[in-house]
């Protein structure tokens, strides 16, 4: 039994601490949505009235936080975690935030003593709930064999990429190839409609050759073929195109950074952010509503 | 037993001939290249000096043929296809041609009372060779319905789309996603790499999650990682960068007439044109060695 | 004195012809419009009942017209130009259509002995009326010669790029380069006022600059800037978005014939497309309204 | 009369000292290069050993550095400018650095009681020896008015778009048009000899219509064509391609934070950073060096 303290009961975070809890941790946790702490609570989890109170005292502290500011001000400011956690506890963010600021955090981690691990997730809320989440870790070795136990108490895989911050690369590179995926389904599917097919038929054809991808299958964005994809439900729920386009502007930072050209990845970016400047509400629609950029008469 | 006259005996044309053979028709074959046409001897056809002397009598004609000047060629010329085939023979192209060339040919088949249909594969050589292939199909229902257990002996799927032509439509928005899904996965494998990631790490936790896709899974561009793949054979074999550019080509051409906006497909497009514009011998390697104009220290 | 013939009485024909009969030619008109063959021939031409008509016994014919497929008819069809005038005759078409149309037509002169130039223009309505258009000329020198004084009566620069076709290619690539000019400086001016910055400041710093360019001095896309550009009243008047995407369509088929890479010309064509897809009444509009896709907000 | 301290003397740096010499003001200068220190000492200037000592006492500090690290670091280091000038100085960085770098400097300069600009400059070496230059400003309208005669000095133009960091928003906007405008008259170049024209022509022609634009006119990036140009001496000189890349960085970072969507910046950039990947020299020619990825085999 590890004392964890847990930050973020979002979406992603209230399964997670409930996975914990299933394997005897013990939990402290802190969120600002009080209705998210009552249910951990009711699960077994102990509230804190802040980050810093649920962190003390504890082995290990697990934040899940919504952007690189939020996470940097509950480690950095004045009074903040790194002012209160006892000498060699272990940080892991699961976060999705630049890699600079998981290195930047990991160095300032390394000068008070503590151990920091970037180790953001794949397999959304399904994912969090169910314990199959993967973990993309960036960190040194010793302090990912200590978090390996509790991270797979959550999860199912933990990939080890490497120093600090390539945890944060992965997700990167991961959700850009992702964006690709969906704009560039959502472009072929309205190329077929545009010229007279069906996109039922289209996205049966394509799923069975070389044009087969996630979005394609597990994620359709025109309306109607999967049932339970967001573009079934008017495009609520997913993943909100907003946060796309914060996830594409990070690629596009370590493409600068690690001089790599990424024209497509580049174009997608574009692409997601004239589907947001159109009309405001797009923002918080669910990505495969970039359909509708493509195919403007898109009802559904 | 259907009496088939089967023009082009290439990669693709050859193992479908075998599979007609098998199914007890009796096949008239012909091609410019005497060895091909000797081993489909050997396999029980027949064979005939021109496409001419192919077709004289047949109840069908099947075409498999490089690009669509040739196609057009063997059925259009004086004294081609059109003008010696019996009334009501059933006329079905294989090869993948541009949409308006198989609306334009099925015009004329139509004038002089001869069925056609436009039924480009998926499924590459080996499922032309096990019998697999998927068949996108355009034309009338009812030559469709005669065509099918032809088809079916050279394949598992028939994909009926509309009216002649949209088997060519269907085939090249398959295409157009193939090729944003190889140059996407290329970018975003050189993006991890050029950021210090391990390419091989990096793909296994992609396939994993939101990132996966054809390309990524079994066409793997980095060298190494996929055993079998082009990309770890010097990029040898495999669908050719020069017939991928011909292929985005002929989406471009959908896209304007269609008044389709391909944002993601053109710049994939112009990708391919750039590297095979930088070396001319990149146009006969597999499409996978597109790595190389992102990353392009790469060996192997 | 030649007897020229002249095809199309447009916003571009009728003030050609007028500078024709200016230069003490005879010409022999037709257009559908008969208002436009009114107002000729209020200046001195002669109406025609068709162009056959007007074409029979000319010496010279000169057409000047909306599109490829019009141009190819008006020549090729049976009872067309091509069949009707004497040999000899010097054949000049002023449109703007693909530059294999142009090669087609040519061949198909020559055969019957007929002279013909491809010889699009710049220069606006502006320049139609002063006499100051720039003809983009391709066919045989000594074609070119015998059009020089008619071609120089309506225009005052006269360049022969090559044979047959190499008119159309110039213009292509001139209306290719526009387009980027066009979407760049919309897309600068979105840029800055979306960072705070006014637009006519902007405008003002970059015609000083290395960011000057005709777009920006001559047709600046935001509203207010330029009193007498399209975008001061509505976006109306100009040249039409629906236009500027066919040759945008012209100029990805010489890229794909030439094997070029027109990576910044496939996104400026695909940037337009999207504007002509949002709302339709955006494809009559002068192709500076690409400002509103970039800024929706804005009036004017 | 106004004492003056200057760091950095480069080609820029290094004419604007002597214009500021030529109009009497009292010249303290600092640079790493002591060739160009003498230079500057030649002219009239005093040589300090450090930038805090040519610092010490001066009214106004102009700082004319390569990047925003540099800028920063010589600011705000401690024992750096912020920490030893008097109250009140005035602070003026005419180099090209990041907006919200300038805006944190600025804030670190008001809270210490001292007076900040942004000043970015166009112009090139020509216009910094010519006394010609156009200064973008951001910053207080009276640290603006007390900046004028001094800039006044080394220009002829002042645009004063609005608080801190606008002047360096209006350059990156600015710079993105000329990438825009480089990147593309290759392009267009190129696709017009792959079809067989002549640049030269080419360029003439698109000089005199809706062509038109600064890389066309005065840095034309086809050998031969402008005798003056880059171009024209193996693309040596000029402004460097990893300059670029920098500035569109930037303009990317602006377009993120903006909530701007740049497509075409955004090819331009990744068909700059191609180009740079193709071959390590690549980043130190002349952007104009572009024209090489268009057409590979181009020589001179």
């Amino acid at each position: 039994m590890t004392h964890i303290a847990f930050i973020g009961l979002g979406n992603m975070g209230l399964p997670m601490v409930e996975n914990l809890l299933k394997a005897h941790h013990a939990l402290t946790v802190f969120d600002v949505d009080s209705d998210a702490v009552e249910k951990a609570v009711a699960r077994g989890a102990l509230a804190a009235p802040s980050n810093q109170e649920a962190s003390a005292g504890a082995e290990m502290v697990i934040t899940m936080l919504p952007n690189g500011n939020i996470v940097r001000r509950v480690y950095e400011e004045t009074g903040g975690l790194f002012d209160i956690v006892a000498p060699e506890t272990l940080l892991i963010d699961c976060s999705t935030i630049a890699s600079a600021d998981a290195v930047a955090l990991a160095n300032k981690a390394r000068e008070r003593n503590l151990f920091m691990l970037d180790a953001p997730v794949s397999g959304g809320t399904r994912g969090a709930q169910d314990a199959t989440l993967s973990f993309m870790v960036g960190g040194d070795t010793a302090a990912v064999k200590r978090a390996r136990p509790i991270l797979l108490a959550m999860g199912k895989a933990i990939f080890h990429l490497g120093a600090n911050g390539s945890g944060q690369l992965a997700k990167i590179c991961n959700n850009m190839m992702c964006a690709i995926l969906m704009a560039g389904t959502a472009e072929v599917l309205a190329l077929g409609v545009c010229n007279g097919l069906d996109p039922r038929m289209l996205t049966e054809i394509m799923r069975k050759s070389t044009g087969n991808n996630f979005a394609l299958e597990h994620w359709n964005p025109w309306p109607g073929i999967d049932e339970g994809a967001p573009a079934s439900r008017g495009f609520a729920g997913g993943f909100q195109v907003g946060l796309m386009i914060k996830d594409l502007g990070l690629a596009a930072e370590i493409a600068r950074t690690g001089k790599a050209a990424i024209p497509i990845g580049a174009t997608a970016q574009n692409v997601f952010q004239l589907h947001a400047l159109g009309r405001t509400e797009n923002s918080v629609l669910d990505m495969s509503s970039i359909q509708r950029l493509y195919y403007p008469g898109l009802t559904g």
